[in-house]
């Protein structure tokens, strides 16, 4: 592998396994992968086969806010929780990082830092906080809370969340535990450190019972696409996950960020940004296209429109099914998205059902043909600073994560741009990020 | 096995993995042993091939709230977070029960109804949840509360909050999930159940985002020791885990919860008690006792006389360490554990140093002797109803462990009061306990 060429990050977006609503039915497809855990574990090795650097469960913190009518239809209407699920793919794995998302408005700080700790020690430095700040606001009545905390508030809480959690991470200098069997001697006083935060929207003593994480701290992760969202990922994330759309803004959001972090004196290479794709793999591109037209097809005719007309500002339902997508006034909705999907529609010369269904299934960032072509779009991507890697979505389970660990990732392998084999065994060491030092010890 | 003879239920009371505070520095014993997870999945193996009913992890949430003098000689300070590791621990094992402490102080029952259901479902029906309303003051620092609940609202928020988690685990109708690939229907929207539950301390409205518990609901622990702990017990639990004195006291505290469960409409064999129990083996009474005795000289002896003092209500650092324990004065301190100490020091001759390591090891209940001692001992409280078995607490790691599953286990095995293998799956099974229906929805 040339040292010269810059290197792809690969994680898997795994929650829910497929984003695709009508990946359970897929022929071959397990129907029930999304909560069967002994699925997931073999999901996760073969992504370890594949060198992936990170298994990612993004999650809810309620059943999905959704008409029953299209609720009824989804696998993703459950899931494991991501805390409890990741300790038990660490003892299955030995490489694969893993990360999981926790909430800084519905979560306690102390709970956050200490599951974190004792992932990456059960993991020996494998593992990764999401940070969201929960957009759901079903997640608030689940919570004893009547009105979902504004926007803003959420992140200035989050900012403040994420320092507690730091704080509490570095209690214990990574030499406090000095086991002086001799003396009896278990741990140095001098090297622990009471946090004593008191904020504005947090109150936590400290200290943190469990000792330094392996990586000193879990990587941090963050999605960081509104306005409060990139400046809280430019001061504090290692890793951005997203929704992406065209190449070109991916571009933009790169150098964005990347100035943001100049601007606070971080080092830009201190953060990696992998958006979202999802991808199907054929043996020629008219393959892939069939099975992505088939996978559609999967999908409720009834969901696919409610979500088409909200994208196209306008009640699809009143349009030929069978017939293209007439030309269409413009809305307020997301220009990107909107003219993604139309501009796909055009290409594939889809009907409106089929466009509907495409809506419907997953709207976003795709990469659909041969593992070729899939792997000269995501170098271009990589050389073109729109981007580091991607968090990859598989379009149906097992095949098609089979497909891109046997097929695209030894074509990526071949170029020079992945990973043949670990080189590190922690998080942070797949990803090129630098442990960091104790914020209240010196070495 | 005869059919006939009453069944004793093991525990193994694993968090620390060692309550006595010298464990860590007796000959051979693994120093760092409770926060090893390599270390503590071979223990969890070993008490699987023990057919232990269950591996239980108690737990603080914050750092022991100890002088620091007492503090820094302890290798409880830290420990992992129980449901971070029990789920590791489900898929390094098979059979054994999978314990863990939750507090309804500090946590949020729609992330503990969670967390138990994914934990259930990973490890395939051995999840138990032990709850605690968690009486450490120094917890409350670290969830922004100045002051601590009162003893009495604990408790009362612990009963609702055992009706949401219960009320949300309820959410999916067993059958609920028909994933009919054909019609494309996931679910049944008529087998979801929404909670609704706005009650004095908690607002939650459900549904729990993942399916029913494979055991119904997990086994719920208890430690019920104070007036409203028994009553939560008996009208709530199925397993009581708590500290004992005699067997005299044992046997009233037995007859009583099983009276009030009486009173409530339980029938009394829907609850197990399982006191702790420290049990150390030797080839021969004088030689578990003289482990015993090397393991207590470990403790450090400030921390011993300042617990001894505490017991005792008379400063003893005034006596001759080397002399036997003159006659005290009465006092306001518990008087069982009070007389036991003092008559443990009569019997073994013990000097006033060595009674105080021993207080400030483990003043509590014990078994010291050969493995027909202790077995001898262990059927007696089973047969006089004093206990359904034991939450067996080791002296030191690995040994300590390896000889009860070695030498002990077989004993009893061969008297017929314990299983010689794992006859049931789930952890409801090992105990006897029938699955709970679904209270929204009939079969």
């Amino acid at each position: 592998m040339s040292q010269d060429k810059p290197q792809l990050h690969l994680g898997a977006f795994m929650r829910p396994v497929s984003i695709h609503t009508g990946a359970w039915r897929y022929p071959g497809a397990f129907a029930d992968a999304n909560f069967n855990f002994g699925h997931l574990r073999d999901f996760t090795r073969t992504l370890e086969r594949g060198c992936f650097d990170a298994f990612f469960m993004a999650d809810h913190l309620a059943v999905l806010n959704m008409p029953t009518e299209a609720l009824k239809r989804s696998h993703t209407v459950t899931s494991f929780d991501p805390l409890t699920l990741l300790p038990a793919l660490a003892t299955a794995t030995e490489r694969i990082g893993l990360i999981a998302t926790a909430s800084t408005t519905f979560e306690q700080p102390y709970h956050v830092a200490r599951k974190f700790a004792s992932l990456d020690w059960i993991s020996e430095g494998r593992a990764g906080w999401n940070i969201v700040t929960t957009s759901n606001p079903d997640a608030a009545l689940n919570f004893g809370m009547d009105d979902h905390m504004e926007h803003g508030e959420r992140y200035k809480r989050a900012r403040e969340f994420f320092d507690v959690v730091t704080g509490l991470w570095d209690s214990w200098a990574d030499d406090a535990f000095v086991r002086d069997v001799d003396s009896g001697l278990y741990f140095d006083p001098a090297r622990l450190h009471t946090l004593n935060h008191k904020g504005q929207y947090l109150s936590v003593r400290g200290p943190l019972n469990i000792a330094r994480p392996v990586q000193g701290w879990p990587v941090i992760v963050q999605a960081g696409a509104s306005e409060p969202g990139r400046q809280l990922a430019a001061e504090t994330a290692e890793v951005i996950f997203g929704a992406a759309g065209t190449i070109e803004d991916a571009r933009s959001f790169y150098a964005d960020i990347k100035a943001r972090m100049a601007a606070v004196g971080r080092p830009p290479d201190r953060l990696k940004i992998l958006p979202a794709c999802f991808v199907v793999v054929g043996d020629s591109v008219e393959e892939a296209r069939r099975r992505r037209l088939h996978l559609d097809s999967l999908v409720h005719y009834d969901s696919g429109l409610a979500s088409l007309s909200i994208m196209i500002g306008t009640d699809a339902s009143k349009f030929d099914p069978d017939a293209p997508l007439p030309e269409i006034p413009e809305s307020n909705q997301s220009k990107t998205q909107r003219a993604l999907v139309i501009a796909a529609a055009k290409e594939e010369n889809l009907t409106v059902r089929q466009l509907a269904q495409r809506v419907g299934g997953y709207p976003g960032l795709s990469m659909v043909g041969t593992p070729r072509t899939i792997a000269d779009q995501m170098e271009e991507w990589l050389v073109t600073k729109a981007s580091d890697g991607f968090n990859v979505m598989f379009p149906y389970l097992p095949a098609g994560l089979d497909d891109f660990v046997n097929l695209v990732v030894p074509e990526l392998q071949r170029r020079g741009i992945f990973r043949k084999q670990y080189t590190g065994k922690t998080l942070r060491e797949h990803l090129g990020l630098p442990r960091p030092e104790n914020q209240f010890f010196a070495r």
